[in-house]
């Protein structure tokens, strides 16, 4: 990262720990005015703060595989081309714990920008990895022993399901879910229960809560 | 809802129902360009579909009250002035059938344009209430019965709370949390429980895994 940008007389709580990190690794802060603050952010600004990055690298993604026997806990992103919401999704891995971040697809969002931005400066505490298919990713887990999760709104309410602790959560964009091809690599369709009628939540929040029941039930959630 | 407008050549299965659902109901429907759905949308677009609404009215917020020995449930937000924000958090509160959700304080964005657009046709099933204060919008639910959680980083990990069937849910702004004035009305913190030294979860997030276990906690998740 080579520059925080914060909007000017903007102090709050959330802010001034992002300036206090910033400084203590020796990033530059500047105060800005909004114009200054919305061009910077390319008008992606939420919260009074752009962090503008060297563009973050990839990190191979067998590095995000546990060692045999080691709790392992991945996120796959099939498809998801909103860079609003793969970046809400790594925040909230990090917030989680998760080992990780796989944007899987032609169309995944680049790593700075409006991901950075909803990622809220955690893109720095969560490795992601960058995959053209989704089904080639998935098979290199599986062949690792871990358990293959889909999020498809007919899955099994996530609440009736007992983790294993080696998973990848795969979700794929809001419009057309998991592509046939990566279902063929799914062990277990989860969802989200919700009442009916109601077409979906936002892939982020289908994500999160997702990722917290699984957490929560696998009871690594307080560690 | 006067007019829904589509992007041309996008036909998924999330846009389809919502052109459905927009004919069922009388609703006409566009197909246009990138730039003129960019310009109704003001820049907000998500997914291809813009729902030009009417301004949606506000209900009483007495209408959220449900009658004594009545389960119910409404979300607060107090101060969260992000039009996405709030919009998420009225699509998610569609998702789990919430009674209703209350945008508290001075700076709550209107009921159009980046919130509708956020709550991706869910505004027409959930009542939203308008609030100066959301003190005493609590002190309104107290007197009725309601137990009010408000979340806050230090509260009672959420997975440990054994909801009462009557709740509120009060959620403060990213930067500040939930102002002093509002906690004194709060019957109880609660927190998604995170990994340490991760500051904290998009708002938008936090409402919806709280309120998911708040609901499922509750029994009444798969009614």
């Amino acid at each position: 990262m080579d520059l925080v940008l914060v909007l000017k007389g903007r102090r709050d709580r959330r802010v001034s720990g992002i300036v206090d990190l910033a400084r203590s690794r020796g990033v530059p802060v500047r105060f800005v005015d909004r114009a200054r603050l919305e061009r910077e952010g390319g008008g992606t600004v939420r919260g009074g703060v752009v962090a503008r990055v060297a563009e973050k690298a990839y990190v191979p993604l067998e590095s995000l595989v546990r060692p045999a026997g080691e709790p392992g806990r991945v996120i796959l992103l099939d498809g998801v081309t909103d860079p609003h919401n793969a970046g809400a999704v790594i925040r909230s891995a990090a917030a989680f714990g998760i080992d990780g971040v796989v944007l899987a697809g032609p169309g995944a969002p680049p790593m700075g920008g409006a991901l950075a931005s909803a990622a809220a400066g955690q893109l720095e505490r969560v490795p992601v990895a960058r995959a053209g298919s989704a089904g080639d990713t998935l098979r290199v887990f599986r062949d690792a022993g871990y358990w293959v999760y889909g999020a498809a709104m007919e899955g099994t309410p996530i609440p009736l399901v007992q983790p294993s602790d080696r998973w990848v959560l795969a979700l794929g964009s809001e419009g057309r879910g998991l592509r046939a091809k990566t279902r063929a690599f799914v062990d277990e369709l989860v969802a989200v229960p919700m009442r009916p009628g109601v077409e979906s939540l936002n892939v982020s929040v289908a994500a999160a809560i997702l990722a917290y029941a699984l957490t929560e039930a696998s009871g690594r959630g307080h560690d």
